[in-house]
């Protein structure tokens, strides 16, 4: 592919430049990388003061704007946060650098040694939404795993996001690692995300994070590579023969925890055998947590409170103190279920039947498959990686929680003697 | 994403059987799916006469049309030809079979067992050209991993492919695969091309094999995930210090030994100091085998034969006996030639400094570099795979020659026993 026409706009000249910086950062040290990312985290806590104040016109303007309670605490920065996220960059620190890292290596008869190595991706383009926090987060995992990033923040967080970047900047240019590495898009103008989905050549990767109309807009328009993440309408399935009481507190925590997230639960399936004795305790449970039930039929003739399930329903991502549930025949019918309305994010079958187990983390199509635990667990932090980048809902590159591997490629290294093929 | 709009169309009505065979390719045991493919070519070959009957109609409207004839040789099938490709489905029976592999398996502290496993892709997407060999590889390595395949190959093809698709469900209804498994979308207009595209929901993935222009379409249109294989335009440094005799050799053959295909060289780039002992000596055998070159001015001063190289000749793939031969002043300069015009596919330094061999493998991004060796070892057989689906040339999934796990993703299961996040 060619480069993208458009020229000089800040869009392509920041990309540009990233690119420059990738092939310096391909060349950093995993010491250099730290080191800078050491520097970043003291620098952002001790310019707490002017974030917050570059923060607090954010949120002066998402007031004026009408912006809804939940979304302005999501943009608000205190020190107490901007402690959290400097010392998330420390985390960062801790963790193996993949780069470098020797997957494969073998000879051929003719002599020839091939190697298959880690490298960087090069130039990842992140767009997510209104959360400032994802600025340092992203910046610090693309960039110790030798990456420059180019980032696009919701307009929303553009005040905030300039100072961190600015102060970023300051502090990388202390270091080796090159400031030019790390981009942010200044432009709020909607356009500015279309360019970007277009910068093959100079984008290797696109990586949105944010809410199903974000993503859609990217996979739909990006010609650059894209890891899509995200949409998470995850099921719970009780089988006849799940363990009441396991079944209860699955259900509560899929659903209540932090309704949310991507990996809560939208839709609890329930065996017929199982709903009849224990679906009304279930419930009852949910209810008093605030949730609201809607249910098929039969559901509802076992609970009075559940309104009606409609199929829009349980092709919904509420992210809220909504429940679907749907009483079903048994495994078959929740698979079926499950392949229609899943978006092959979570999903989790509660049964002491090791058979029916087996054929549900088989049969389902989903990045993560669980047996006797709650779906919330589908997180790099949970599965140990120690940091995320998101979780993939795609099935190339990466799928699941992503953590620092997902940000590199490979490249086969070959030595020779003179070998010419025959 | 939601499913493509497109109602009863054949791409979209093949692509939905292709889906629903997928569930069941997903359950088959690796013995089944051998089985599967050993039928494929006993029945192939015992099929040879109508095949060719077919094939011959083929070429019929092909001469016809004016087709060029190494376009109708590449076209053309005969016993010994199908022959071949049936033994090319007895060579994928014996590789091992990458589906339910466990990548990773680790335990977390609160009891939880993940476990990473190898799982078919789903279904692949495959759009290629007027080679109906393509038809048969490309089935059975994606049957082999478990996959639906649909495929789309040149209208050139038709009725060569028709006929061995008939053939291929023949055969596959007498095992335990299903005949919908293996699907050829028949319409030849471009528009099939364009709908499968976009098949999001439907289509796990597109893999575009052929020319420049169909793989530029493919890139740009494709809203479904694509593995971009081919575009080559491939350098060989001559460091300074290179043993004159083998750099030589690398030359002669990454020119000479298959100029048609993508990992042949198109560029080679000479250090100032060794161009003038030896470029004249290799030269001279690449004239002897009829390569045109075309040279900047400093070769031209040194060889009277070779034509002024312009931009526009270092940016492209020739695929021919034509080669461009730059002077440059030494590696660095040599990167800066790659970096501009490289394809990110296949770069070698024939070099007798280390360092410098160092370097270059480190610092060129493309999917293979070589020290000391030709570049037309870039391919799955030559690295042993025993198959090969392409040559990916992106970053993400599969980078380099793609063997069979390029054709999978991976799933978490989670065992637990009734863990909730806290």
């Amino acid at each position: 592919m060619k480069e993208a026409k458009a020229e000089g706009s800040e869009v392509k000249e920041k990309a540009r430049r990233a690119k420059s910086a990738a092939a310096v950062m391909n060349r950093l040290s995993t010491e250099q990388k730290n080191e800078a990312l050491l520097r970043m985290a003291d620098v952002l806590v001790r310019a707490s003061a002017s974030i917050m104040e570059a923060n607090e016109r954010d949120l002066q303007r998402g007031r004026e704007n009408g912006t809804s309670p939940s979304l302005l605490d999501r943009l608000a920065l205190d020190d107490s946060r901007i402690a959290g996220i400097a010392d998330g960059l420390r985390q960062i620190v801790e963790l193996p650098d993949p780069v470098g890292d020797k997957l494969v290596s073998f000879s051929r008869p003719n002599g020839l040694l091939v190697e298959q190595i880690r490298v960087p991706l090069g130039v990842i383009g992140m767009i997510y939404e209104a959360r400032p926090n994802v600025t340092v987060d992203a910046a610090g995992l693309c960039l110790k795993t030798g990456n420059s990033v180019v980032l696009r923040g919701g307009s929303a967080a553009i005040e905030s996001n300039k100072r961190i970047v600015e102060i970023l900047h300051a502090a990388l240019s202390e270091t080796a690692m090159p400031p030019e590495a790390l981009q942010l898009i200044e432009d709020s103008d909607r356009k500015s995300v279309d360019e970007m989905l277009k910068l093959n050549g100079l984008l290797d990767v696109v990586i949105p994070r944010g809410g199903a109309a974000l993503i859609r807009n990217v996979v739909e328009n990006a010609t650059v590579p894209v890891i899509e993440t995200g949409a998470g309408i995850c099921h719970t399935f009780v089988d006849e023969s799940a363990d009441a009481g396991m079944a209860a507190d699955i259900a509560y925590n899929a659903k209540v925890q932090r309704p949310s997230v991507c990996n809560s639960m939208e839709t609890l399936l329930v065996h017929r055998g199982f709903a009849t004795r224990h679906l009304p305790a279930i419930a009852g449970r949910l209810l008093e947590a605030g949730v609201e039930l809607r249910g098929c039929s039969e559901t509802r003739a076992l609970l009075a409170e559940a309104k009606p399930a409609s199929e829009d329903d349980y092709a919904t991502e509420y992210n809220d103190y909504i429940l679907n549930i749907r009483i079903v025949d048994g495994l078959d019918d929740a698979l079926a279920h499950i392949d229609r309305f899943g978006t092959k994010h979570s999903e989790c079958i509660v049964t002491a039947d090791s058979a029916n187990a087996k054929r549900f983390l088989q049969e389902v199509d989903a990045a993560a498959v669980y047996h006797n635990a709650s779906t919330r667990f589908t997180d790099g932090f949970e599965f140990g990686f120690g940091a995320e980048i998101g979780i993939s809902t795609q099935k190339l590159h990466a799928r699941g929680p992503m953590g620092l591997p997902a940000l590199t490629s490979t490249k086969y290294r070959i030595y020779g003697s003179g070998q010419v093929r025959g």
